[in-house]
C-alpha cells in the first residue's frame, strides 16, 4: 500500500481494532473503545484482549487473526514494552496504519531511546505507518472516530465538526487548543498527536489532511521540524489549493527553545530559518493559541480578500478608531470614502453620526437597531471597501434585528464581515459563530485575523526557480576538489571569490600576490586605490589579526603593507583587490539548517547589522521575486529606497546575487557548509551590487559524488 | 470650595439633584432616578421637575431652591439649549459639580460650538466644575450612585465593586469597556465618561480618583489629550502612592498631520509625545480592551515583584515552552533552576516530568491534583522566583482541588500568582478570579499582564532635574532678542549654534565669513580641515542647495568654495567650521508639543533615522538618569554598546546634551518652536558628544517677557 494510502486510512478508518483493549471504560487502556462507542463512531470497533471474549459490551478478539475483513487502523494500547511486538502482528496482519500510544520511548531517557530504535526498525522492516509513540491518538469529528485515551472528552462538550484541521506535537497542549476551539465554536474536522514522531511527522499528516475534501484550514502545533522538506512540499500542495496552513511554533526565544530540547525528543530547529520558510510559503505563523484560533475562525468561512481596505460600522466612534489604529498594525487600512460615498452613507446615519470611514452610527444604534441594516447596505456596495467590520458592544436586548442585518450582509455580499462585539453576556457572539460570522471580544484580535486573511488571499504567486544559464558550476566544482585535495575544509577569501564568481556574483577585481613585487604589479594592473588583504588559509578573520590594509593609492604604500602582512603568517599570501566604491552595505550568505537544508541569509551590512541583528532566511533555491521579497521583508528595507535626496538602490542586483547564490546552496549542498559575503556592495539603480569578501567553509564529509 | 474638594464631591456624593428628572423611567431624562433606586443609591436622589411633586415614587421639587440642605452634585438632564441655564441655577444654589448630559454641544458644529463656549463661560464665572457636556455621566460602585443614563446598566450584570477605577473620553466604547471588566470579574469603583471637557479633563478626574482611598488602578481611555501639564502632574502623584495608570490612547495610526519645518519635530508627533511622556512618568499604555483588563486584572490584585524572573508550573511541558517564548516578548525571564534546586522539585513530581523551570507537571496533574500543592510549595520557597506562572486547561473535573491548591501557595506567599486556564467550561477561571486570583485563557496575555507589573514594580524614581549651574541663558536671550529685532523666526546655523554652546552644548568650532579672504582666514585659524557651509536667514535646509562643502584642506578649495556659495544667495555668509571626527551620529532636538508644552527629541541619525524612523521624546526638563533611559529605549541602542570591536560610546555626554538642550527647551519655552541638532557627534567613552550642526526655528508670537 502506498504510504498516502495508509495515511488516508489513519485519518478516515471504516475499522479500528484496539490492541490491549481493557474491559474497565475508567482505565487507560479501556478508554479507546469507550469513546468509540460513546461518540458513536460510524465504522467497526475490534477490540482484542487476550483474555476477554467481550470487552465493554462489544465481541472482542483474543488476536488479530481471529478478526475477519480488513483492518485500516489498529489502536495500539500496549505498554511500550509490548508495543514493538504488538506493532510487528499488525503488520502481519496487514493494516496499513497503526497509533502507538505508549509513553516511556525517547522522551524518557536512554532505555526508552533503545525502545525507540526497535519500533523505528519494525516501522522500516514492514512498512506500516505510525502515529507515535507517546501520543494521545486521533479524534475525527468527520467519522466520530476516537482512538485516543485523551480526558478532553470527559468535559460535557457539545463537538463541533467543520472545516478546521489540526495536528499537534504536544499531547496535552494540543488537547487545551482543541478545547479551546470547540469552546468558541470553531467547527473541527480531526485533532492528530504526533508525540514522538518515530514515523509520521506534523508535516506528514497536514500531507494527508490537505487532501480531505472539507477539509479547509489546517492549523499545526509545533516545538520543532523534523521534515523540513515534506512540510514545504505540503505548504505547496496547500497553497494551490487554497487551504490555508495556521501554525504555532514555539522556540522563538532562547529560553523557550531550550524548553522545547528538553520537553520532547525533537529537536527545535533555528527558529529564524522557520520563519523564512513560513513566509517563502505561505505559512500563517501566529503567536498564541488565541492568535491561531482567531485567524481558523476567520479562514473557515472560507472568504478570501482582494485587498487591504476594511470599511467600519461601530456605536460608538472610539471603538472605530481604536479599530483604524490596530488595522493599521497589520498592515490593513480604514480610509476616508469619497466624498460621494460619504453623502450616500450619510443619507442613512444620524446626522452627528460620522459618514467617514470608519463610520460612526453612535448609540442611537441601540434604539435604533435598523440603522445597521440600512448603513450594511450602503457598505456592501462600496466598490472601495475589502472587509467590513462591524463594532458591537452591550446590546444584548437588542442583538437579534442587529444579528439579521449582519446576516443579511454577510449573505448579500461575497467580501469578508467580521463582527466586534465586546461586553455583554457573549450569546451574540455565539449565535453570529454559529451562522459562520466570525465574532471577537476584541478589536486587537479581529485586526490579526483579518490581517493574516489579507496576507493569505494576496500571497505571492509559488516560486519557480529558473537556474541562471550562465552559472558555470565547473570553475566551482574545480575550486572545492583542489580545497579537498589538500586536505582542507576553510577556503581562503581568492578561492570563495572563485566559487562565487562561478555562479556569477559579480566581485571586486582582485589578484593574489605572493611577495611585495607580485603585489605592486597586481596594484598597477588594476588601477587605482587598491586594498591589500592577508590570504591565508589557517586565518579565516583577516580583520581580527590586523590583515587587511584599505585606500593605498602609492606604489610604496602596497609595498610596506604587503611585507606587514607577510610577516603575520609565514604561509601566506596576499589579496590586492580594487578598492569598492561607495553603496550600501548588505552582507548575503548561505547556511544549512539541520531540518530544512541549505539555506541563503539575507541581511544589512555595516553599522546596521550591529544595530539591528536584521537578518531574513529562505529555502534555496529561489526565484527572482521571491529574492526581493526576502531583501524587502528586512526591517530596515527602506535603506533600497535610498537615503533622502539619494536614488533608489539596486534591489534587482541585489536579488540576482541572492537567486545566484542560492543555486550555489543548492547545487553545492553537500559540500559547502557555510558562506559568507560581507560587504555585498549595492549602488544606485542599474549600478549593480558588488561582493567585496567572501569566505567560504566546506562540510567535513564532502559529497558523495 | 477649591476645586479638588469639588471633583470629591462629584465622585462620592452625599446627594444628587435631577435637573428635568422625567417620571418616565424608560425615557433618556428619566434614567438617572431609575438608575439611582434600581441600584439603590446610599445618599439622596433630588428630583427637580418643574411640573411634578413626585418623580418615579421619590418627593419631587419645583426647584433647586425648594431642596433643603447641601447638594452635593447636580446631574443636569436638561436638553442642551435649556443646560446653561441650568448650571447657572445649579451654581446659584451653591452646588458644587454638575454632570451635564446632553448632546448638541462642540461636537455638532457651529451652532453646538457656540452654545459650548456659553457653557465654558457659566463654568468660569460661577466657578462650578462639570463633567460633560455630551457625556454618560458616573456610575460609582462604592456608593451606588449612578447619575448616568447609560443603557449599559439594563443588561442582567452582576455589578462587582473593588479597587479599580476607570475615566474615559468616548461614552460608548466606554461602557463596552466597563461591561467587558465587569464580565471578566474586575472590581471597579467608579467609571466616568468625561464627553466634551468643556471643564473636567480625564486627568482631572484621575487626579481625584488618585487620591480616593481604596483605589488602587487607574484605568482610562484617551482619545487626545488636552490638559498635559495635569496628566503629568497626576502621573507623578501616582507614582508616589504606587496606584498603576493603566491608558489606551488611540490615535497611534494617525499620520503627522502638522508639517513641521526641522527633521526632529517631523520626527515625533503627538502620538509619540505621548509614548514618551507615558514612559518617562510610569504611565502604562496598552494597546487595546483586553490587554487594558488583562492588565487591570493583575494590578487590582495589589501585588507588586521584585524581578522579572518566572517560574512557570503546567500540565502539559508544551504550555510551557510557549510562555517561555513569550514571556521574553515582555521583558521576562523563565530560567532553569540551580542543579539543587532542581534535584528539590524533582522529588515532588513525577520522573518523566521536567523540574527545570519551565516546570513541567504532565499530564498525571489530572489525576492527582495534589501534585499541584507540592510543587507549587517548593516554588513558593525558591528564591529566584519573583512571580509564579500555573498553566492548565481542560480540567474541570479535578478544578477544585487544582483552585485549593493554588489558593494555598497564593496566600503562603507575597509573590504575584498568575493562572492560565484555557478551554474548558469557564468556571474555573471565575472561581479564581473571585479568589483574587488573576486567570487568563492564553500564556501571551497572562505575559503581557506580567510584564507590565514587572515594568510598574521596577520602575525608575520620579525624575528630578537640576538645572547644570554652567548654563548662561543671558547669552542665548541676546541672540533671541537680535533675531526678533530683525523681525525673524528663522535662525540661521550660525546663531543656532550660538544658543545651544550658551547652554553649554560643545558645538564643533567655528567662525562665520563675508568673503573669501575671511574665510581663508577663518579656516587658517581653526587649522585641519573645515567645511564651509552656506550661512543665510533665508535657507534653512543648506544641504538641499548644495550649500555645504566639506573635507577641505587647501586654501585655494576654501577660497572657491566660498566664492561658489556666495553666489547661491545674495545676501549670504559662510560659515567655516572645524572638520568634525568620527564618531556615531544622534540627532537631538526640541519641540513643542500642544498638549505637552516643550518636548526634547532624541534619535539615531545617519543612515539609521532614514532606515528605522526610530526617535523617543520626554517633557523637558529632564535629569541625567532620565536622558540615559530616554537614549537607551531607542530601538537602535545598541549602538552606544560600540560596533564589534570598537569601544563604547559616550553615552553620558549624549544624556548630557539631552539634559541641557531640555533645559533650553524650558526655558525658552515661549520663544524656541523648534530647535534640531543634527548630526550630533558622540565620541566613546569619554570622549564626549560634539554638535555639527543646528537649526533654530522661533515661534510666532514670542515671549510675553
Amino acid at each position: 500500500m502506498a504510504a498516502d494510502e495508509a495515511i488516508q486510512k489513519l485519518l478516515h478508518p471504516r475499522s479500528i481494532a484496539v490492541l490491549g483493549a481493557s474491559d474497565n471504560p475508567i482505565k487507560l487502556s479501556g478508554r479507546p473503545v469507550d469513546l468509540l462507542k460513546r461518540f458513536g463512531y460510524t465504522g467497526r470497533v475490534l477490540p482484542v484482549n487476550e483474555r476477554r471474549s467481550e470487552v465493554q459490551g462489544l465481541p472482542a478478539y483474543r488476536s488479530l487473526d481471529d478478526i475477519d475483513g480488513d483492518i485500516d487502523l489498529a489502536m495500539v494500547m500496549l505498554p511500550a514494552e509490548h508495543a514493538v511486538e504488538g506493532l510487528r502482528d499488525c503488520a502481519r496482519r496487514g493494516i496499513p496504519a497503526a497509533i502507538v500510544a505508549a509513553a516511556g520511548f525517547a522522551e524518557t531517557g536512554e532505555r526508552g531511546a533503545a525502545l525507540q530504535r526497535r519500533l523505528e526498525a519494525a516501522i522500516a522492516e514492514t512498512g506500516i505507518r505510525v502515529l507515535g509513540p507517546n501520543c494521545l491518538g486521533m479524534i475525527s469529528l468527520r467519522d466520530r472516530a476516537m482512538p485516543t485515551f485523551t480526558s478532553a472528552m470527559d468535559e460535557d462538550v457539545e463537538l463541533h465538526e467543520g472545516p478546521v484541521a489540526f495536528v499537534s506535537q504536544s499531547g496535552a497542549f494540543g488537547t487545551f487548543i482543541f478545547s479551546a476551539a470547540q469552546r468558541a465554536g470553531l467547527g473541527i474536522s480531526h485533532f492528530l498527536n504526533t508525540g514522538n514522531e518515530a514515523d509520521l511527522s506534523v508535516a506528514e499528516i497536514l500531507g494527508g489532511l490537505v487532501e480531505t475534501e472539507d477539509v479547509s484550514v489546517l492549523m499545526a502545533y509545533l516545538e520543532g521540524v523534523s521534515g523540513g522538506d515534506r512540510l514545504v512540499e505540503v505548504a505547496r500542495r496547500a497553497h494551490e489549493l487554497d487551504k490555508p496552513i495556521l501554525a504555532v511554533k514555539v522556540g522563538r526565544s532562547e529560553a523557550g527553545a531550550r524548553a522545547a530540547a528538553s520537553h520532547t525528543a525533537s529537536l527545535a530547529g533555528a527558529d529564524a530559518v522557520f520563519d523564512g520558510v513560513a513566509a517563502q510559503h505561505g505559512i500563517i505563523r501566529l503567536d498564541g493559541l488565541e492568535p491561531l484560533l482567531d485567524a481558523a475562525q476567520l479562514f473557515a468561512g472560507g472568504r478570501r480578500t482582494r485587498g487591504r481596505r476594511i470599511t467600519t460600522l461601530s456605536l460608538s466612534g472610539g471603538a472605530g478608531v481604536l479599530m483604524a489604529d490596530v488595522a493599521a498594525e497589520h498592515g490593513l487600512r480604514v480610509e476616508p470614502w469619497d466624498a460621494e460615498w460619504q453623502r450616500r452613507m450619510a443619507e442613512v446615519i444620524p446626522a452627528f453620526g460620522s459618514p467617514r470611514n470608519p463610520v460612526d452610527l453612535t448609540a442611537t444604534l441601540i434604539s435604533e437597531p435598523d440603522l445597521l441594516r440600512r448603513a450594511l447596505a450602503v457598505a456592501t456596495e462600496h466598490p472601495g471597501t475589502d472587509m467590513i467590520a462591524v463594532l458591537l458592544g452591550n446590546a444584548d436586548k437588542g442583538s437579534e434585528q442587529l444579528i439579521d442585518a449582519i446576516e443579511q450582509a454577510h449573505r448579500a455580499s461575497d467580501r469578508p464581515v467580521v463582527v466586534v462585539w465586546t461586553g455583554g453576556s457573549g450569546r451574540p457572539r455565539q449565535r453570529l459563530q454559529e451562522l459562520g460570522i466570525p465574532c471577537y471580544t476584541d478589536p486587537g484580535r479581529a485586526a490579526a485575523a483579518m490581517g493574516a486573511l489579507a496576507d493569505h488571499s494576496l500571497r505571492p504567486p509559488l516560486s519557480a526557480p529558473v537556474r541562471p544559464a550562465d552559472i558555470d558550476d565547473r570553475v566551482a566544482r574545480a575550486v572545492l576538489t583542489e580545497v579537498r585535495e589538500q586536505g582542507r575544509t576553510q577556503l581562503d577569501e581568492h578561492e570563495s571569490t572563485r566559487l562565487i564568481a562561478a555562479y556569477g556574483v559579480r566581485c571586486a577585481g582582485a589578484f593574489p600576490a605572493a611577495d611585495p613585487d607580485a603585489a605592486v604589479a597586481a596594484a598597477r594592473e588594476l588601477g587605482g586605490p587598491v586594498a591589500v588583504k592577508l590570504l591565508s588559509h589557517r586565518i579565516a578573520h583577516k580583520s581580527d589579526v590586523g590583515g587587511v590594509r584599505l585606500g593605498l593609492t602609492e606604489e610604496s604604500e602596497v609595498r610596506a603593507a604587503t611585507e606587514d602582512l607577510l610577516r603575520i603568517a609565514g604561509d601566506a599570501r596576499v589579496l590586492v583587490q580594487r578598492m569598492a566604491g561607495g553603496g550600501t552595505e548588505l552582507i548575503a550568505g548561505i547556511k544549512r539548517d539541520p531540518a530544512f537544508g541549505p539555506v541563503v541569509v539575507v541581511g544589512l551590512g555595516g553599522v546596521l547589522v550591529e544595530v539591528l541583528a536584521d537578518s531574513r532566511a529562505a529555502i534555496a533555491p529561489l526565484d527572482h521575486a521571491a529574492a526581493e521579497r526576502l531583501l524587502r521583508s528586512l526591517r530596515g528595507s527602506r535603506v533600497f529606497d535610498g537615503p533622502r535626496g539619494e536614488p533608489a538602490r539596486d534591489l534587482a542586483a541585489a536579488a540576482d546575487v541572492v537567486v545566484r547564490l542560492s543555486w550555489l546552496a543548492a547545487d553545492l549542498a553537500d559540500d559547502v557548509a557555510e558562506l559568507d559575503v560581507n560587504p555585498l556592495l549595492l549602488g544606485a539603480e542599474g549600478a549593480g551590487a558588488v561582493a567585496v569578501d567572501c569566505l567560504a567553509l566546506l562540510t567535513e564529509e564532502g559529497s558523495r559524488a
